[in-house]
């Protein structure tokens, strides 16, 4: 299945070094996995990918069931082998995707009745489905099915949510039967601490090879998160994996790893390089403001990823306004890179018992907003 | 400026072998010229275009003129630094263009008046700005500014088009100052072989680098365009590069390396790979058919590059459905790759006097067709 290594605690913080083996490989955490929704990191081939630092990825089982669905994955030989990348990856069971893309998503304690967003298409997963599903394609972490409940859902859907999600996940260990593939749960409870913390025992209960924090980052306010995270992760085993579903800026990654969490992912540094707002160690950079369009400079002096060491904010800004595809690719590969090294970089800190002052000083800097990007002087 | 060395002549042909040397490197000849027409080959890193084989790269001044500009590109460094791309390219004068995407375009002996396809603003190109700009570029090959008539203009249209193309070649000779570029003159005549004779005449007196055939490819049959490839290749000189503009289907090429000429660019190998049409050792394949939606092999046995290295046809299919931008990049690197072997393969053959039976043989393979592509079975 899988083994966490607890390498180190850090001295000032929450922070943890570890070691994650699984099926395909090695990961170490914290570590942030670039997100392949469609069995693509869009934009980057597995060569790419690699180049990053990624060790793993994430993928979506609900999306890659719609489309090109089991059969032909399987007629490939798995999921590893359809994509092409040989590390460990990830799948998320799609709990999620039901209810923020499905239209008429139905909830029952059977499963989730919904519409593809593809074709409309009428489907129905149970919890043991999504798990059938996840073996099939051979993941190396599967996730159980959940019940998400959106950021201002009230303390009764919330607590409902949370006691249907753990109902799913006993019916997922005992649908479960694959020897090689980890099985994570997942805590919900919104931003309710008891409830996050009676999710967190029930789900601990039931032995699972990693823990979730599910049901955040989606909309409640940002210090929430953080406090949320912080507050559940003690009632989380020491020695396995803790994993928070969907985050973040930076910034978010920084508070999220000092609160104990191991593993990360985030549509953000792809979502955003597509749309030309690049991190730095100088902040976030629009591309396309007119002030880049002759800046001979590399997007980032302190970079060493392809893009910055070949091209000029000029010719990615030209990139992106010619619509040209290399933009995608140069700008994720980026991007990506530049949330590898921040994670390289945090798991340094925690080697040195110095996690604390790295999480302070790299927060003052504008670098770590992620939201705004700096204007163009003058 | 550039020195071409005739290396060997076909005992049974008019193709030749030959070695380009330019400004940033040599160019083995029969050549294609993959087109980076606003400065980057859709979809593919330099080093991805130097995967597939190509040597040389052909950009487009109308295009980099409009945007981003000659000043955003100097700023940079040049052409090659601003792409990445450290190679020879080769750069259209956009005359091509001119008439083919500008609207209102309105020539007159001192040049052509025309509004640009990006914004509709008003601009004016003399034979000596085509020049100019190019030479600030910084191109390894410069063309000179020509008419070009659509390929169903009369002979009296097609004449002028040729009379002022010549006209303007002198001014280029004139305006010209860069001694490490090289200038090609281009002949015009459409399908007239008297005054393609008489334009090849023309462009030989005034003592250029390299000759182009232009006018062709333009909607003319394309046993038109082979006759008059090898009518006019006699009447150019035998050790300078003859470069035929803005072809074409494997076949073409075929066709037209027997004919002696020796350089090539054109969209349509990068073009189809993004609609999903690839050429492979047995015809081109139309990855969007339903056959191939669970087909585990590789899209061309026969083929090395990455993309068949490493990836099944039911992944390519599934990537193109979903319209991930990978799909651009893979698809695109096969089919460069495909282009460059082949021309490899034709070089080969002339080494061993044995293209005709190489051109014989290969034209008789379905996969040169290149037009229609073979349906899914059953």
């Amino acid at each position: 299945m899988s083994t966490f290594h607890l390498l180190h605690e850090d001295g000032g913080s929450a922070a943890r070094l570890g070691r994650l083996t699984l099926a395909h490989g090695e990961v170490a955490t914290p570590a942030f996995m670039p997100v392949a929704t469609h069995g693509s990191v869009k934009g980057l081939t597995p060569v790419e990918i690699r180049a990053t630092g990624a060790e793993m990825i994430l993928s979506n089982a609900y999306h890659l069931w719609l489309r090109p669905g089991c059969d032909v994955i399987d007629a490939v030989g798995g999921l590893h082998r359809f994509i092409g990348w040989d590390g460990p990856i990830l799948t998320d069971s799609g709990g999620y995707q039901v209810f923020s893309l499905a239209t008429l998503a139905r909830v029952t304690d059977a499963g989730v009745t919904f519409r593809s967003h593809i074709d409309g298409s009428a489907h129905f997963l149970s919890p043991e489905d999504v798990i059938r599903v996840q073996e099939r394609l051979g993941s190396d972490v599967a996730m159980i099915l959940d019940e998400c409940p959106p950021g201002d859902a009230d303390r009764t859907t919330v607590s409902s949510a949370a006691e249907r999600t753990a109902q799913w996940a006993r019916r997922a260990v005992v649908a479960r039967t694959r020897a090689d593939q980890a099985l994570f749960g997942i805590v919900q409870g919104g931003t309710y601490l008891d409830l996050r913390i009676e999710s967190a025992r029930t789900m601990v209960s039931l032995g699972f090879d990693g823990y979730a924090l599910g049901g955040l980052s989606v909309g409640e306010p940002r210090s929430d998160t953080w406090r949320v995270a912080a507050a559940t992760a003690p009632h989380l085993p020491r020695d396995q994996p803790r994993y928070f579903m969907g985050a973040g800026t930076p910034a978010d990654l920084v508070h999220l790893v000092g609160a104990g969490i191991d593993l990360f992912d985030c549509v953000l540094p792809t979502r955003l390089a597509r749309n030309g707002t690049l991190f730095t160690s100088q902040g976030p950079l629009v591309i396309r403001h007119a002030c880049h369009a002759a800046d001979p400079r590399p997007l980032d002096d302190a970079c060493e990823c392809y893009t910055c060491s070949r091209f000029s904010r000029a010719y990615l800004r030209h990139l992106l306004m010619a619509r040209e595809p290399l933009a995608v690719t140069l700008n994720t590969l980026h991007n990506v890179t530049y949330y590898e090294n921040l994670m390289a970089r945090m798991r340094a800190a925690i080697v040195t018992n110095s996690f604390a002052a790295f999480a302070k000083a790299t927060l003052l800097t504008s670098s770590m907003g992620g939201e705004g990007a700096t204007s163009c002087p003058g």
